[in-house]
């Protein structure tokens, strides 16, 4: 990243850094935790779907035993405004090496009344206790250096509307899934970038949970316009990544009957499969 | 199937087989449902994570003014055992076109206390009310026709100890994932196979929560012998399968850390890609 000349510019660390501000939770009774989504996260009005996880993954790390999220599943039931809301914890089990744990997010309506507008089901565990026996075949994906890549500054078509969330990211894409912002979308549901966070903060597994959902939509390469909401997301965390940039891989291959997935990858700067998930998300064709 | 010379076999019917017997759930109350768990549905001694699936897809199919799950995930806590369960469930949402539950599935214990075995968490629509627009780019699997596949009857290494599961099933394996089976295991973390029900039962979306989960694990092809328990489950139902023979497609490609997972895609005889699922399961390493 770039020094500015005179004052020395320090990165952000895990756990003082805009995410940690921005996913801090603050317990108030057991399994009940006040929070405010930041309006940072958002793209065009809407809340980013991975920031929101990331939020309710938290809690869950506070509540159960184990601290980091093996598997996590959201269903996005109404959709989440910036400003205040509540965390409900239920610990489902306890278990040596695994937990599971039970959230909601909550906001309030007009009236003051609670609205769910998420609820996720996770086992969490210790992903330093695993053995470092990797047997992985998946292959890193095949994307330019980062230098080659481009982000939202860099090209001549931004994407039209506030995106906040653009702000506290680094993205870079790779130009062969860039092809929707300049008018000529590839056809290909494939979307691929460098991704890190603006403050230089290194990525930790509930920031992995952002970063599966933070690049454009595959539908955009696509062809599509409009809107993609995700109504369900599942995420494996496997590794503790390691620290630098992440290359985040997503590909659609199922779109069909209004409706399409997104299988996302994470690798981190040692070529370890560090995440996987899959979405799914209805899809307004064009 | 073959047919008896002198007495026609009649075919089961979605509504009357033995995988809607064995997956019946009685509402005792709004939200509780009896049952009882079939020894049918077992490997070795463990109850299939897929049948179980199925068995609460069911229940949450009575409970949500929806029918059809459209993405369903389980976390398996403790292991269940064939005899009486009850099942919970609660409404979280429901909307015009998707509706979003919750269920878990207890048994007793010794003091007849309830020790909860499995949650779940869904989110359910109307298949059919769909629009027919597929533009799915994923392609069936390459497997040789159904006569070239072979099953547990057919080879010379039948997996030892009782599988009663395999007498339900109509399983057909793709020789090139059979090596382990002769003592050779391939080395790549892949299964194939043609799939169905052994009373002839067409496929329906309660029977691909099956279907995801019902073939021998990867594992076996990679070289690793011993049990590979699933800790979650997540099944994404696309569209009602066409009546005839599943063809169902497994691949692991992140075995590390003593964890790995399995992603199965389910095709119908239509060429449509009708459901895709992905676990977490925790591998034993030889």
């Amino acid at each position: 990243m770039p020094e500015a000349a005179s004052v020395p510019v320090e990165r952000a660390t895990i756990g003082d850094s805009e995410f940690d501000r921005d996913t801090t939770v603050t317990r108030r009774a057991p399994g009940v935790y006040d929070l405010d989504l930041s309006a940072g996260w958002t793209i065009i009005s809407a809340v980013n779907g991975g920031y929101l996880l990331a939020v309710l993954g938290r809690a869950l790390a506070d509540a159960l035993p184990h601290r980091d999220p093996f598997t996590i599943s959201a269903h996005y039931l109404t959709a989440s405004q910036p400003g205040s809301a509540v965390i409900r914890t239920d610990v489902v089990r306890t278990g040596r090496t695994l937990s599971t744990g039970q959230a909601s997010l909550f906001q309030y309506d007009d009236e003051g009344r609670e609205v769910e507008r998420i609820r996720v089901l996770a086992s969490y565990g210790d992903l330093d206790t695993l053995p470092d026996d990797v047997r992985t075949t998946a292959q890193p994906p095949a994307i330019p250096p980062l230098d080659q890549c481009f982000g939202p500054a860099d090209g001549p078509a931004p994407i039209s509307g506030s995106s906040a969330i653009a702000d506290r990211l680094m993205l870079k894409l790779d130009p062969s899934t860039l092809g929707w912002a300049l008018g000529a979308p590839s056809g290909k549901g494939e979307m691929r970038a460098w991704f890190g966070l603006a403050d230089g903060r290194d990525a930790d597994p509930l920031s992995l949970l952002l970063a599966v959902d933070a690049l454009p939509p595959t539908a955009f390469e696509i062809g599509l316009s409009g809107w993609v909401p995700t109504v369900e997301l599942t995420v494996h965390v496997r590794a503790r990544p390691a620290p630098g940039p992440l290359r985040v891989s997503i590909t659609t291959r199922n779109l069909a009957g209004g409706f399409l997935e997104e299988d996302a990858e994470v690798w981190d700067s040692a070529d370890r499969l560090v995440a996987q998930s899959r979405q799914l998300a209805r899809a307004r064709l064009a």
